[in-house]
């Protein structure tokens, strides 16, 4: 992973909405302390999702090696950050159009849904298509108490009951709190395999626990890779110097731009399909975890930069109007792919043709890196503040890299802002009220 | 359709953030001229794309019912506008999970795929899983010279040639400008059946166009029923008072809130999965239509509300946070369904668990409206401006009117801003930098 911050930069986009190269460089060392902070709170066992990179996953290798190959279709019954990080990897690290291909082409990995909405229309259609026989449903709740997930729960029960009688416990998954909650009660006296979301670990930041290495597991991928990209990149964040750690220089120039320069808005955009649910996944991270009414010493702040995300070369036809022209009140950070796993030619077909001779003979791997570059000089033109992260490829390493890079990130930018990333405390009175109008005591 | 607009007004959510009922009673007043403006640029032939509810749109459904079952794939090459309506129609109406039903399932219409990226991975793999043979190639672009599309084009013709020899022609149909452009130049000189995009009617107001209804012909839509829809609330608009014009309310509370209460962001946030891809086109629509430099007479203003999209139930474990506690800068606009098309019932299987009691024996669809009811009640309470557009139902009659109230909700929205909605000459300068990039002279 590499990362060009030129496009933030005062000589490129102006003194009004970009940094100059001192002033960033006295940021970097006023601020450089959180890194210090935030390993001294990782020692005292505060960060411990920081540390999923070097734990013991060969039960998930066993279990999905033994029963993957028995299971036509795997289930994630989840919400939020129990679904998430399965949609990210899946989307990621398999195939295009998984589902459609063959179980030969699959090498024999269940198909994989991730029922994250009490859609009724939605979830009627996947008991429909489903065979519930040969359905593994792994419901994932970390509190274990979570209404979306219990309501599709009891009724993936009632159909695994009718379908296998007693037996139906074995198409049953769970992964929850490793002692509390209604499902871990559920796990434990009805003697269902479970896996356990440890202590201190997040739904935003559980990508590399159970809740998304079991599911990745049974499609194929390979988890250990995650793992082990994780701690190539703990090891660069934490043993380099604060302008050479990429957690720490995004944090912080996306913390500078959004309160000296007003960009409270943040666009992450890849140029691949590949990584549109990372983007999903990011949006929740950063606003959940700074999206907050408190700072850290109780004064009201009303803080948090607002995600969005754009996938290119795609939304170049759609936000990127606004983007160029609009309020100049955004951040834009592409992801760019080096080498694309497979490539389009673009055939020779047509001469003397002035709006497709420049395309004969190019690939589309080359397409979209001009599409890329023209995108990030228009948006520079327009002193729109903008930074390039660089993917080498797309692999089991280098997204549990891109996963951990992004976690660490979020940590030192709550401290950036002075806010609790743990807590949601805005999500509650939502749940209570929903709760309430369906009648709970 | 009914509007709720109650959580935008002052009584509601407070002064510093919601409208006063005689402020927004003045409003409408002082604003209604824009809906004789727009109905004079009507008849001046400037909007046509809100008549294309009137059109013949016979040969579509006779292409459609002659050809479909021949097909095993229909692929849409198009992007941006050429795309998006097409989603929308296929996630609303078709069901669920539609390209993993079996063919008699689907009726004997084809798979849809929209190829809507130059995404090498994805374009690769689909190639590799459809067979040439079966498949319909619809290559859409209003200018015909779309730079990701031709590229698209090319490489299908490759594939085509390849299977069929001369025969290619006949899986090919061609959507584009009347007369000018190089895929038009093609389909007169090699006789490949087209369609038109009518004069006037731009990419992302295509909808109801051939651009997006003969895709949807083709998976089986009854696109009779989406110009209906269309119709009927060209009707209920044209014939109303200001007051009951859903479009001009929706336009006018935008830009009050954007323009007098600093809600520069707006979220669409349908409480169902079926509208997901409505949100992507909408975010398009309003984007574009509305991110603008300069105003109608020339001043520089950088202006245009941002568009972001959330799902319900599900984005309430995600951005439903910052929504609540982050900066006071969004307005909500939910979408509710009141009838869905399937339901699950929530089976009773535990007794005194005060975790699923209340839950038990109730529907999805009941939780859904729960839920939808609870994100209202917490976003109100912390003077967070949100509005409900209603829909009876999903259907054919209420998409069609739902496409036609947002296209004209922003033609008006534009005069309120007083900007070109149809131009977008911040996408230019992108598009030159990368053709140059490639080679292009």
């Amino acid at each position: 992973m590499r990362l060009d911050f030129n496009n933030i930069l005062a000589n490129q986009i102006g003194r009004e909405h970009g940094l100059s190269r001192s002033e960033l460089n006295g940021f970097i060392n006023q601020y450089s302390h959180i890194i210090k902070e935030t390993d001294q709170e990782r020692q005292n066992g505060k960060l411990p999702f920081l540390d999923l990179g070097y734990e013991d996953i060969s039960c998930i290798e066993k279990i999905a090696k033994k029963q993957s190959r028995y299971f036509q279709d795997f289930v994630v019954l989840g919400i939020g950050g129990s679904a998430l990080g399965t949609r990210t990897l899946h989307n990621a690290l398999n195939p295009p159009f998984y589902n459609l291909l063959s179980s030969q082409q699959r090498k024999n990995h269940p198909r994989l849904f991730v029922l994250d909405n009490v859609d009724p229309e939605e979830t009627a259609a996947l008991f429909k298509l489903i065979n519930p026989k040969k359905t593994l449903f792994n419901v994932i709740s970390k509190s274990g108490e979570t209404v979306e997930t219990l309501a599709a729960f009891l009724s993936a029960i009632k159909i695994l009951k009718k379908a296998l009688g007693k037996d139906y416990k074995k198409n049953l998954i769970i992964t929850t709190d490793p002692e509390k909650g209604f499902l871990r009660k559920f796990a434990l006296t009805e003697g269902v395999v479970s896996f356990e979301v440890p202590d201190g670990v997040e739904g935003r930041d559980s990508v590399l626990s159970p809740v998304a290495l079991l599911p990745a597991a049974f499609t194929g991928i390979n988890i250990k890779g995650l793992l082990q990209g994780a701690r190539a990149m703990d090891k660069r964040c934490t043993e380099s110097t604060p302008q050479n750690n990429p957690a720490y220089m995004v944090a912080l120039i996306n913390f500078l731009l959004d309160t000296r320069k007003n960009k409270n808005i943040v666009v992450l955009m890849p140029y691949t399909n590949a990584l549109k649910e990372l983007c999903e996944w990011f949006k929740q991270l950063w606003a959940e975890s700074l999206g907050k009414r408190y700072s850290l010493d109780g004064k009201e702040i009303f803080t948090g930069p607002t995600p969005l995300s754009s996938i290119g070369a795609t939304d170049q036809h759609s936000l990127i109007q606004l983007y160029n022209e609009g309020p100049n009140n955004k951040l834009i950070i592409f992801i760019e792919i080096e080498k694309f796993l497979d490539s389009v030619k673009i055939p020779k077909l047509f001469k003397n043709e002035p709006n497709v001779d420049f395309l004969q003979g190019k690939s589309f791997n080359e397409l979209m890196k001009a599409e890329k570059k023209g995108t990030e000089i228009s948006l520079t033109q327009n002193h729109r503040p903008n930074y390039t992260i660089r993917l080498p490829y797309i692999s089991e390493e280098t997204m549990g890299g891109l996963i951990y890079f992004w976690e660490l990130t979020t940590v030192y930018a709550g401290n950036l802002y002075n806010v609790d990333v743990f807590n949601q405390p805005g999500v509650e009175a939502g749940k209570k009220a929903a709760a309430l109008l369906l009648g709970k005591r």
